[in-house]
Order: structure tokens, then sequence, then C-alpha cells
């Protein structure tokens, strides 16, 4: 049975349903809008551990842990956990793993990651090659920093167009029964590069996958933005965002109305002077696990389509003066299986 | 419906069909036992491109273009291109596949990235979710080595159980039609780590995933080795295979007739210096491209086991004193749709 419609587009014949989800963050996402939503937010950026990789595994240990938990599920139950993060061969995940039983598929979509984890753990129930899943991700600014511009006690100046890399992971685990909300459609996105070689100004780099994944996703299901309650998008930042806005307002449609980005739901911009926003795989898994889902759940939305980017981009890349590829993987999230 | 079988193992409903491979390799490659076998052997360690980086990614473009060409399909037939690689943030993958119309999943499973791809793929296909998929991988020897361990030119000394990383790519479209081989069962891994931490000593860090993996592969099909014509992991080296034929002797099995390692079929240790063998994703991906998918087409082989195994590490988690976590994914190929 062929499962796609449209050209990019997947129609989960048994839409797979939430079972549980968690958040976890630092100091400053516990300062922001949505601290009090978080499962747990650590003051100690090392989270008990010697190194900041290490606390970056530890924060997705938490994250799964709680979700496990909220779930009524022990890791046991898992067919299998998708994962990945920015680290340098992934290390933020293999180690937060390296203890555990499941079945370990690592992925590597940079801020785009819950996207693709969560796509492929829908995908992998309703293909019948499991019960249940997690996709698992995670960022910390302190492992970013050092690794993507200057060690952090530098203290570098940043770039009115640059993002605070968020200081969190997100958990989310999948089953085939379950109350949802159901991940109902899954849009696999496409590398994109329309030239932006500014490692400072990522959502100018990613805005024109997003805008390609998502024109995919309302061209596939023959829906239009006012069929959503919610359009979110991750990280495009505000620059990216109204990018993202003008772009579809040449095409004649009017996105504003139902669009958000993680990055600007993470912090207070104005209070907490982020510049851009937020970024960082662990943004909008923290943005779905803290935000979305139980917005979901309460009801405030219906019919949401979570669209995290990445940019597939390397410091190495960068001082080789190569243009920065984008990424955005799309799955439509619904409080009905129908969607 | 639940297509597992035992604990960790798929047994594909429909298996997936391979509709064509390629494997493009550098100049030790090419001077190696399967050197007639590459589709395009590179004299030039850049690929005509300014960086090795960059020439890595021209390999991965080749292999890929040149199974596309093999299987008479253009790359807007491809559903999914499924691919991964050892450099930082894997743009070995994304710069290949940045001019690329098709949708991108991007892997990281370190020297099982082959095994990874494939497996997704297979998966992906037998869903309904695609009707082609292709699975791809590169490494390039002067990349890596700058990245994991000291410049080239340095011309460091290298230790006896260090391990040779391929220049090479490979690249498998599977198809939901087709002459086959065919994807039978895929068996994903777990990750673990027994404590090794010896970043030159790849095979011992690895050989306990390969052991956990072709044990649950036997476990969950009832099969033994003779059930096979060839059991292949990749990238154990001379010491890794050697472990792993030791610890199922512990079991009272007899692995050594059908067992060998894509680190040991790559190159010519005796006449080429490799110390315990090749590594690196591009490793089986060339050996499963330029020879076992090539053997069970002459018919040489009906059944084969292919294991390829990653070392989950960094150089900051080596630095950091970590041990090594390995991983090792599993599919079956067979050249009748049975199994």
């Amino acid at each position: 049975m062929d499962k796609r419609i449209g050209a990019r587009t997947v129609r989960l014949s048994c839409p797979p349903a939430v079972l549980g989800f968690a958040a976890v963050g630092g100091r400053m996402e516990g300062a922001g809008p949505l601290g009090d939503f978080f499962d747990e937010i650590g003051e100690d950026h090392f989270w008990g551990q010697k190194t900041w990789e290490q606390g970056e595994s530890t924060m997705q240990r938490h994250a799964l842990n709680k979700a496990l938990e909220k779930a009524t599920l022990r890791e046991g139950d898992l067919d299998y956990v998708l994962a990945g993060d920015l680290l340098n061969q992934c290390i933020g995940s293999s180690f937060a793993l390296r203890g555990s039983g499941a079945p370990f598929y690592g992925l590597y979509g940079a801020c785009s990651t819950m996207g693709e984890a969560l796509s492929l753990a829908a995908l992998l129930i309703d293909g019948g090659f499991a019960r249940r899943a997690a996709a698992l991700t995670s960022s910390h600014f302190c492992t970013a920093e050092r690794q993507y511009r200057a060690p952090v006690p530098y203290g570098s100046q940043r770039a009115p167009t640059a993002q605070w890399t968020a200081t969190a992971a997100g958990c989310c685990i999948l089953g085939a029964e379950g109350d949802g909300p159901y991940v109902t459609h899954v849009t696999a996105g496409k590398i994109v590069d329309l030239g932006i070689d500014d490692a400072n100004n990522m959502g100018a780099a990613m805005a024109p996958a997003a805008y390609d994944t998502l024109s995919a996703v309302l061209r596939d299901t023959h829906t239009l933005p006012k069929d959503y309650d919610l359009i979110v998008t991750g990280d495009l930042g505000k620059l990216g965002h109204d990018i993202v806005v003008d772009f579809f307002a040449r095409d004649g449609i009017d996105i504003a109305p139902q669009y958000d980005d993680c990055a600007l739901l993470l912090f207070d911009r104005a209070e907490q002077d982020m510049h851009c926003g937020g970024s960082g795989c662990g943004c909008s898994a923290a943005v779905l696990c803290a935000h979305l889902l139980r917005g979901m759940r309460e009801k405030h939305w219906n019919r949401v389509l979570f669209a995290p980017t990445g940019a597939l981009l390397s410091p190495t890349s960068t001082a080789q003066g190569e243009s920065i590829p984008g990424i955005c993987h799309a799955v439509i999230l619904s409080n009905t299986r129908e969607g």
C-alpha cells in the first residue's frame, strides 16, 4: 500500500499517538516564558558532571527518563530510540544512550533533529516495525559555543543576527495505541541552499528550507495556513520568521496569523536579550515538549504543523567559504486520528 | 500488523530489492583486492576540488550518480536519500546532497552508517512510505586523519592496532519492485560499551556490539552461522574479528567458517601494511557495493548477513577520558524474497 500523498508527504494509515513527553532545560530557559512548563530546570550547567558535554548527555537522559515516567513505561518498552544532537559525532546522544538497552538509530539533522526523529519514529510505528519509539534530542549553550564559535570564557561579542543556543533537551515517546495527540502526516525535508554564507545568520540560511517544506505540506495535503491552529518552525528566529512570512506573501498566502517559531517562543527576546532568538536541537524539542504538546492536550490547539529547521554547516565548511545548506522536517500533530 | 520477530529483528513483509549499487574509491582502495570491482577509482585525493572535504562530498555524489545510472533511474525517482559520514556535522553528506531535489534524512552511525541507512531505507519501503530509497555514505583518509587524529602532513606513527580509514563511498538503491538481492530482515543495534578507551583500538571497542547484534539476529531468526553463505561485519579489523570469533566460541558456536570483516576485505594487509585493516563509513559501504552485492548477483553467495559496526566516539570524548560506545546494525540480504 502506498501511503504517500503528493510528492513529499506520507499520510499515516494509523496515526501514532504521543504517549509521553518531557522537557529539561537550563537556567536561562527556566527564566523564559515557558520556564514553568519544563519538567526539570537545572541550575548547574554541568548537571553534576565534570564536563559540559557529559552535562548535555545527562540532560538527554533526564528528558528520556521523565518522558518514560510520564508515559508509565520502562526503557525496555521502547523498540527504538531515535536521537541526535549538534556535537561532533553526536556524542550528546551516544553517551546518553550508552547504558540503554534500547535499539538505537542515530540521526543528524542539526536543529531539525526533533522533526526528523519524530518523523522516523512515527513511520517506524505506522509501518508495523515498532509498538513504541522515542524521539530525543538536546543542545547546550556551552558545548555549542566552544565547538561552533569560541570558548565561552572569551566572552565574544555576538552579531545582531545571532541566535542563542538553548541548553535544553526534549523527548517525545510515540506508540501505536494511545490517546494522542497523534502524528497524522510526515513530510521529509530537502536540502535547500540559496547561498547565505554568514554563520551568524542562520535564520536567513534556513528560511528557504522552511518555506520549501511548509509549501510541500500545504500542497500535498491541499490545506491552507488557516486549516491549522498553529504553524511552528524552529529555529528561524526573528529574521528567518519574517523571511518565511514574506516568501508566502509572494505566493498570495498570509501565513502570519497562524505562524510562530520556536526560537521566538523559548526566550523573551526583550527581557533576555537573545538577539534573533533561540536555537539548537534542544530549542524546538523543548518548545514541542514544554509548550506545544501540553497545549494540545489542554485543547488550546487541535491541529499543529510542527516544522523544525536545521543548518547543515560545520565550522570546517564555514572556514572553507561554503554557503549554508538548510533543511526542514515537518509533521502534522492532531488531537484526532482523522487529522 | 506487527512485523517484529523476536526482540530486535523485523522481518520485512515484502522485502525491498536492490535496484542499483556503486562503489567509488581512492588510489589505495584501487590497489587493493577489490580494486577491479569499483565503479570509479580516483587518483586525485581532492577529486578535482579545492579541499579534501569537498572531495569527499564529490565521491558521495559520484557513487549516487553511478548507482542511479546502473539502476536506470534519475534522482527525481528517489523518495528518500538516507546518508551520513564521519565528518563533524556530517558535511560529507549534506554538501553532496546540497543540489539534490531528493528528500533527505541525515544519519550518524559512524562506520555502521551503511547498515543503518540500508535498514531505514528497507523499512521505509516496506512500510509503504517510499517506492525507492538510496543508502549512501563515505569516508576519506585525509579528512578523517585531520579531524580525529593529526593532520596528514605530520606523518604521525600509527599504533599496531590502528586501522586505515578508507577513501571510498558507496551507494545502494532499494526499491519496492525488482530482481534482488533483497533485504529480508533488519536488526537494529544497541549501544554497547565494555570500557575500551583506546581510540587506536576501535576493533576491540566495537567487537562487543557486533557480537551483541549478530547474536540477536541468530536468536530472533532461529538461525545458525551455517545458514548464511557469508557473515560480514565491518570494520572490526583483525583484532576485532578475532574477538567476535572468540565470543561466539564461548557460546559453543563456531562462526569462523562463514565469518569475514569488511576491514579485512578492502585492503591486502600483507602487501598494503594497513595494520589491523580498513575502517571508515566508506569501508563497509565499498565492500558491500564492490564485492558483496556483485557476488550475490553472480550467485557466489545467496544469503549474506551484513553487519557494519560503528565506534560512537569523538576526539572530545576521548580527550575527556571516556570509553568508546560501539554499535552494529545488521541486515540480511538474500537472493530470494523468502530469505
